[in-house]
């Protein structure tokens, strides 16, 4: 055993980048079958590419604008603080923007293929995978080579800046994404559904192409930046949290390392289930979740017990391996729990979704108000069950244990992330199925999928936010105790307290909770804005060429791209700049400060929290609302009440795939 | 100097009786003013006679359910604590009740008066000066009482109970009145409007009279025992303060009282100059408040010099008596910030109200995205100015300082609930004129009265909101005292330092934090029942008898009076006891405990106040933005633009008037 722990020890960094790459290659390999199977018709071919070609041209020039962004930081970062962080800054930046791409021109590809599930679900997974891979490959590369450079001290602050890059890229490609896609749809739906009595991808409505595009840029690209940020900063943070509460012990660094070598294995098990199992969609895709779960917490158990052979002294007191080894597992607990809760809260089978589809038949304002009713509710079991799992991490291995938690919940991203992708590739799938005039019966495959791809979006972000609370938690105890290492009083090392007994703490958590209310305030605006520009736009062509309804014309589905292209990129500014801003007045400002800015951090984390899964489990409890009523349900399409659903649906979007989600990377550009 | 501060210091607290005396008789002259000039033909009469009677109605209902509970608790405390608080209790919930009676028969009365400014501010100001009245001569004379009886720390922890009972009863007349209010107002607006086409108050829409109901029991009556219980809080709130954290100087309890008292003379004056001043309705309800608050700034200055000759020492430092002045000050000011900021978000002649008006154009769902984002942005100023005021008054006088802020913020309750019923009461005003084919000129005239009214609501509860947050801020300082001075360990006070360090602490501040999202859940859901219910009986009757359409039947407008009560009266009992049930299970469960339950008091106050200023300033600017399109705006009455914006006019009823207004007395419930 000792020798097996020493041995772990070594080649423990080494080994997960080994699993990191099993991961890529196998990504490769399912690429490859997806390619394979991808066929269609001329017309579906042509849709395909046109779509792709606007998302390419989209995310080129999206790139543009945040690297400019990106290199001013780096300079002020190279110039202002030391010269690793930069180039940890810039390789965060960099990996979070191409985690982007790589996703985006696979999903394009894969939409080609009309139904399916496996599919659907393959061409997510490739991302899954394919992010998961590179988070783990770049931070471990980066680690060892820091290491070997710079030495241990600089290689570990040197991954803040990584952690730093990530989240921040982040922050502007889901910003960016989510007001372009929600823009497009929203602005398609207003003129195209309720105006023009369009169905939803009618190829005679010019937004349509810019809407599947927003489906590509948005959902897709968007959430791998995000989750590629999470992942990343949550292996930092355990890492963080390791080398400075626990110093000393090299364990404590390789663990997270290791723990998620591990899960790379486990989502590939968990892929694999997916394609051999049959059964409903929705229980065939648990399932996969499931496999993986399992795969990863059997593996943890030997992993734990190698590197940690003797326990671990955690505040004077010894954990034994079997305590740290329940931290893990709470986590794949967590992500089972809060994958259960959100598929309760947005699922068409459920009290909640039937509620707001029945609020409907009243009118558009009972409607929005089941609905935000729902989203509202929606957000006590998560956080009951985030409570529990803190208390329970802490219990066993403190600060660190929370740490650990949220490293195996993320862990499970690979597989989770293939769910997230599931939604927008039937949606696109759909899409182009409609605007190739397959067969209605298709359309109604693609149909059933999208409303189990609307759950499971609403569960990844459920997972997403619930993570990045976790992980804000630990980069907040970090903050601590680098203060505690930083500022020194009457020669002894300070501990702040940041005691709710002090106005200045109080202060700051007003201050930090209002940060998410403006941030989604304003990136609603700039969706209601560039959604405006849509609608006079559609209008415009609609008047100029009225051959268009007719079918006689072809709609300029350019400009309509162009034009949300333009407004996605120039209103995502403000808003992700805004925490930065923040961040920095409050801790330069001479009445604030550090106690302030603590508070301040915690505040974010607590209306962030509540604000990000009320918006997501609202906005996809009203989307498959209207699902549930197209289904045939209290009246059908065409009713009162559909029209409702579709007012409660459009509201929903700009929540749910917009402001929703943003705030769990901006909760992380605030704490780091 | 020296003799009159010795003589304030006996005299202090009779001499605030005194003063709350002279505000309730001149209330009783302003009473037989209105009376006097309430004048009209029958038809009005009788309407007016209905609406009255129906209120009456409800309210003596909702007095016994109440009770019941109320004595429960009493018992409750009666045999598990002591029984000075047990009687405060009583004390507290008895003139926390009758303040909603007070209110109601009077708004009832002057609603015959069809006109008129004046008329409906002195309406108002009778029950603002009522209500201030009895809160301080409650107060005082229980204070005195229980001093000479049980002596003075007894006193003081029975103050708790008063408090304790004024805020839980708050809560019910709250929620009960707010669910009653809008699931009227909701269901006669979405089958009346919407289904049949009738104009506000149409006289053939059977739910008509309770919606008119509506407005007394819950825009007055839930008003009056929430600012009621506002300002008793707010008063023992600074008394305790004073009484833990500086022992032994009396003048610091006095010095409540006295604030309390000169206010009162301030908010007589201001209603005075209302009464004389003419310009535009808006300008001339803030030179009222203006005078009030300018008059009771002055009148502090040699109040706090009589009874600080010295100063006051606080934790060893001391504080000069122009310090202690400053601290008074800024709740006048706070109070003029807040009003101004709400006042810009919710009037039609601002830049959001209008936002919102033009978003209606493009559709529901953009009204709807839109009103969201305004209520957002909304939290913005006042919470950074609160943050301001936190910082300030807490610089000149420590969290007796906060205190000090809040009394004085609050001592201007006076005039401000004048302002706020002015709403309801031209409100009804203009359902009474509808409803008697009084000349559609008469109806130009409350309309725009009544867009003024819907500023003046949004401002007062935005008022009510601000001041509660500070208030709670104190309730939590005095908790902290509390168990300093309950908890021993190795034989010393021990302190509880709430370090956000402590995972306990976290998890109090997210379990605190979700109370406001469920307790608004549960309320829009309880809105939405009732509503639904209404909905169906005025379906029922429509088919029953079509003649009501055509003027030849008279809709039974009793069952729908009896409906909404019952359903009222049904839906307020879970959320209102939520806040309850929640800490006493966070106090009692092992693990979780007092650390746990410091978290959630401040959790609760951080979200509480964001959600409560969102909902409140979104609601009513949702309602103006559609009195800006009806005033001919944007295409006017009946365009496709005033279609969505009633659609977010009573999405924002439940928000401003049920859900975000309860939350005010949720959280001091929670704190107490």
């Amino acid at each position: 055993m000792g020798f097996l722990a020493l041995n772990l020890l070594d080649s423990g960094v080494p080994l997960s980048m080994v699993c990191a790459a099993i991961g890529l290659v196998f990504a490769l390999v399912l690429i490859a079958v997806v390619i394979r199977a991808s066929a269609g018709n001329e017309r579906m071919r042509q849709i395909s590419a046109a779509v792709q070609e606007g998302a390419k041209a989209y995310l080129n020039r999206q790139v543009i604008t945040i690297s400019v962004i990106a290199i001013i930081i780096f300079v002020l970062l190279f110039i202002f603080k030391d010269h690793p962080t930069a180039i940890g800054f810039l390789v965060g930046a960099f990996c979070s923007l191409s985690a982007g791409f790589v996703r985006t021109t696979q999903a394009a590809a894969t939409a080609g293929r009309t139904s399916a599930l496996r599919m659907a679900f393959n061409g997510g997974a490739v991302t899954g995978l394919l992010v998961v891979g590179l988070a783990l490959l770049a931070v471990s590369i980066f680690y060892t080579v820091a290491n070997k450079i710079v030495g241990h001290d600089m290689a570990i602050r040197s991954l803040v800046g990584l952690a730093l890059g990530a989240s921040l890229i982040s922050v502007f490609a889901r910003l960016g994404g989510g007001i372009y896609t929600k823009a497009a749809d929203v602005g398609a739906d207003l003129v195209g559904k309720i105006e023009q009595g369009f169905e939803e991808d009618d190829p005679r409505n010019p937004a349509t192409i810019a809407d599947n595009v927003g489906d590509n840029v948005g959902d897709c690209a968007g959430m791998a930046a995000d989750v590629f940020e999470t992942y990343a900063v949550s292996l930092i943070g355990a890492i963080l949290v390791g080398a400075l509460t626990l110093v000393g012990n090299p364990a404590v660094i390789i663990y997270p390392f290791v723990l998620g070598g591990i899960s790379v294995l486990g989502a590939i098990c968990g892929v694999l289930f997916v394609n051999v199992a049959t059964g409903k969609p929705a229980a065939v895709l648990m399932g996969g979740v499931l496999t993986s779960a399992i795969i990863s917490a059997i593996l943890f158990w030997p992993a734990t017990h190698y590197l940690f052979p003797t326990g671990l002294t955690i505040a004077g007191a010894t954990r034994t391996p079997t305590q740290l080894y329940f931290a893990s597992v709470i986590g794949l607990v967590m992500t089972a729990v809060v994958v259960a809760i959100t598929n309760y809260y947005t699922s068409m089978r459920y009290a909640p979704v039937q509620k707001i589809a029945r609020a409907s038949e009243t009118g558009h304002a009972t409607n929005i108000i089941a609905g935000l009713a729902v989203g509202q509710h929606a957000t006590a079991l998560p956080v009951g069950f985030i409570g529990i799992a803190i208390l329970l991490s802490f219990h066993f291995a403190g600060l660190y244990g929370i740490a650990i938690a949220v490293m195996s919940m993320l862990s499970l991203a690979g597989i989770i992330i293939s769910l997230d992708s599931f939604g927008p590739i039937t949606d696109n799938a759909g899409g182009i199925a409609v605007m190739s005039n397959l067969p209605k019966e298709i359309r109604a495959v693609t149909d059933e999928l999208d409303a189990v791809g609307n759950t499971m979006k609403a569960v990844t972000k459920g997972y997403a936010i619930a993570s990045a609370g976790l992980a804000a938690l630990v980069l907040f105890g970090s903050y601590v105790e680098e203060l505690k290492a930083h500022v020194m009083r009457n020669g002894e090392p300070f501990v702040f307290q940041f005691s709710l007994n002090e106005p200045k703490v109080i202060i700051g958590l007003f201050l930090g909770g209002l940060l998410p209310f403006i941030f989604t305030a304003f990136s609603m605006d700039a969706v209601g804005k560039a959604a405006g520009a849509v609608v006079r736009e559609v209008r415009r062509q609609l008047k100029a060429k009225p051959g268009i309804l007719t079918g006689q014309d072809t709609p300029e589905y350019g400009t309509c791209v162009d034009i949300v292209t333009k407004a996605a990129l120039r209103e995502m500014i403000v808003p992700a700049l805004l925490p930065l801003i923040f961040v920095v007045a409050v801790a330069t400002i001479k009445p604030l400060g550090p106690v302030v800015l603590g508070g301040l951090l915690v505040g974010t984390i607590v209306t962030g929290l509540f604000v990000a899964i009320a918006m997501t489990s609202g906005g996809g409890a009203w989307d498959n609302a209207k699902k549930f009523i197209e289904e045939g349900n209290l009246g059908g399409k065409g009713s009162f009440a559909h029209a409702a659903s579709i007012t409660g649906d459009t509201v929903g979007d700009p929540y749910k795939d917009t402001a929703g989600p943003a705030i769990n990377p901006m909760i992380k550009v605030v704490n780091i």
